[in-house]
């Protein structure tokens, strides 16, 4: 789960302290115990706002699994485009800022946010190592990242990845149609790099969803401007969700989840509703039928 | 080859059970000895013509190579798409369904018809390893699918995959644009996974090319609305048949031939002419010249 | 370095002569030793040129790395189209050529031009280690190829191939883009098969850029009907230039050699103004800030 909230750079206010411990305690209720950050996200203040939760409430950051990410360098006044840093500079400078601000002594899983194309993986070798060595973090994943970009770092990081986080939803479907598309003229519109998925699998690296609620286009969201196929998949949404006696939410997910590569959906929200909203997801698993269902009506258009 | 036809529901009549002869006896006297099923050709009736056949003439059976397919659910009624199901269950049922309509105790060459995103790569391996050891199925193959995808399952099953079947003919060439367009703004284009091809060679995996006719494209049928670069192909093709004395349908399978990835093509009639006109394809090899100009022309682009 | 000119047939003046001899001063004055021929440049006046500067100019041959290509066959009268041929009796004649043209006993390195659909591994190998064995080629690459290309050549040749020669440039830009695409709409544009570039460092296998200065789209070529991104970016590079007392043509090669792959450009000029401009590109290494401004403003779109 990610502390979502304004990209602003005013100071910490107690109502978001407040709200995030409402957050904290939806998702723990509701068994989860991922916490997904970034060194980017409202610039520092979400890690900010949790490192004065494990102040106010000791032992709890052990409850958790903290994941954090680098490597994006956020626009500042004068720069032209975001861009993607992974020196070891700046990784390791990242991780002190973030282990400072979560007020933590580690990170249990640092992410590398985005590839870079100036990457030296050498250089990203050493400091990975020496972040493993201090402690200061436990395993190593990636993030937005291709099957070739990931090998070429492996084979000089000795610290397995274990994560890939992606953006993959019942939206978001690139990661599908790649694989489904094979001499049909849709290839054409693929947008993900195809083998990315199955060569995760093959080396048990998690994938990890984000964005797994497609911002709630199919849970309740205003569906004025969207095209058909929007429309028609949020009713059948609705229609699963009545019918198993589960929110939309928990349909969105399950579709998901159901997918044998055990994507772990990474929810951003730190509304308590929302959060609550998908509980159990993991206790209505679809049927191929409503599985392909969903995705063809998603998709717009019928499998070859 | 495959037994066409509809794809209707109607019972079996004598006049198939004919054609089904006249077909099997056609491509025997030409040499070929691969018959290529799936369970959901003319929804199970193209195994039964044939089941039929094997009883009016035993000892038939062994002399062919018999390969059949599975993975593909059709549309049933309430059905919003085809889909695909991998399922241990699906794959064993459907395999037991072809051995009973083909009146026969094993199958040369199984292949999983189209990838399914759902497939758990451990619970295909189960099966497959469950129908190798009962003697169903000699050996497994796939179709349609890119090298991602063939690595994943075999990274679980123990039996090599000996064969995909792609679409590949002188009019779907995609897999050769692929690998001739880095660069190019024909990149854009391809509609095949880059790699694909190079992969099956490197592994030795038989390529099999469905479609290899074109659908007659070159080889006879009104060319009233194709595009100029068809139209023209189709005037080069008939000039090498006569100019080497042979038939457009043997200018177009030699094409695939010729390329020495070792492309088998699987022909789909039953027609015993159009059977007929495929005979000695592997007498008629292309110069590089031939296959270049062939292969450019019906692209309708010159190669960089 | 490569010596162009125009694509005649016209017999060699002592005009060009003089001019390759100028050239050579000017590239081997500024520290470039590779020389980048081909059999197909200039129809092998290129070749031939510098078996006349050779003859001159006892000894020099030796102090140059001298590589040179086969396996295009351009158009002839009545060909369709320019094609490859990677047959060994064509890779052999090419190399003959070549070194005769050159007057050389040896080339230093040898690349496959463009991929041949139509290549047989086994037989290309064959052929290469026969070069090897003959001291007529001491090493191997590729050009323009993919690395499922690259992997498939590789399983069969015992020679490493060491190269592989690529358009890259900052107005080339899809190796990167490949990269930084996935689930954005830009993936559909990419023209470059992702992975080729993390493959080949990982494998040690040396990247040279074609067309590094963009054909001088970024050092002083009217830019009258250049889209705005072109015009943008040679202003950057102007001022860059400016700002660090260098040329705009040591700027555009800076940006592919700060990339961390260790790029090596290969400039298409005979100018010996043109290469005077190049000299000390690698002492003005650009800031990670510099090159995403360079990258980012000649892409025209922002980076995720």
């Amino acid at each position: 789960m990610g502390l979502g909230g304004d990209w602003d750079r005013s100071p910490i206010t107690a109502a978001e302290i407040k709200q995030g411990h409402e957050a904290v305690d939806a998702a723990l209720s509701i068994g989860i115990n991922l916490f997904d950050h970034a060194d980017i996200y409202t610039r520092g203040k979400a890690e900010k706002v949790f490192g004065q939760i494990f102040k106010d409430r000791p032992g709890l950051r052990e409850e958790m699994i903290l994941q954090s990410k680098c490597g994006i360098k956020l626009m500042e006044p004068g720069d032209s485009t975001n861009s993607f840093d992974f020196s070891g500079g700046h990784i390791l400078s990242s991780v002190d800022g973030t282990l400072s601000r979560l007020g933590t002594e580690y990170i249990d899983i640092l992410l590398l946010h985005r590839p870079d194309p100036l990457m030296d993986p050498e250089e990203v070798a050493a400091a990975l190592q020496q972040l493993k060595k201090s402690g200061k973090v436990r395993h190593f994943g990636v993030s937005n990242m291709s099957a070739a970009q990931i090998k070429l770092l492996q084979a000089y990081c000795d610290e397995p990845f274990i994560v890939n986080q992606l953006h993959l939803s019942l939206n978001q479907l690139s990661w599908l149609d790649a694989g489904l598309s094979l001499n049909r003229p849709a290839f054409k519109d693929v947008t993900f790099p195809e083998g990315t998925i199955e060569f995760c699998r093959m080396e048990n690296i998690q994938l990890q969803a984000w964005g797994p609620l497609a911002q709630g286009l199919f849970s309740g969201r205003a569906l004025d401007d969207q095209p058909e196929r929007v429309v028609n998949t949020a009713a059948m949404v609705a229609d699963l969700a009545a019918e198993k006696g589960t929110t939309p939410e928990v349909i969105v997910l399950s579709w998901l989840m159901t997918h044998p590569a055990a994507i772990q959906p990474v929810i951003g929200t730190v509304n308590p509703q929302r959060i609550a909203a998908c509980a159990d997801a993991d206790m209505f698993p679809l049927s191929r039928k409503e599985w392909y269902d969903l995705y063809v009506c998603s998709r717009g258009e019928r499998l070859p």
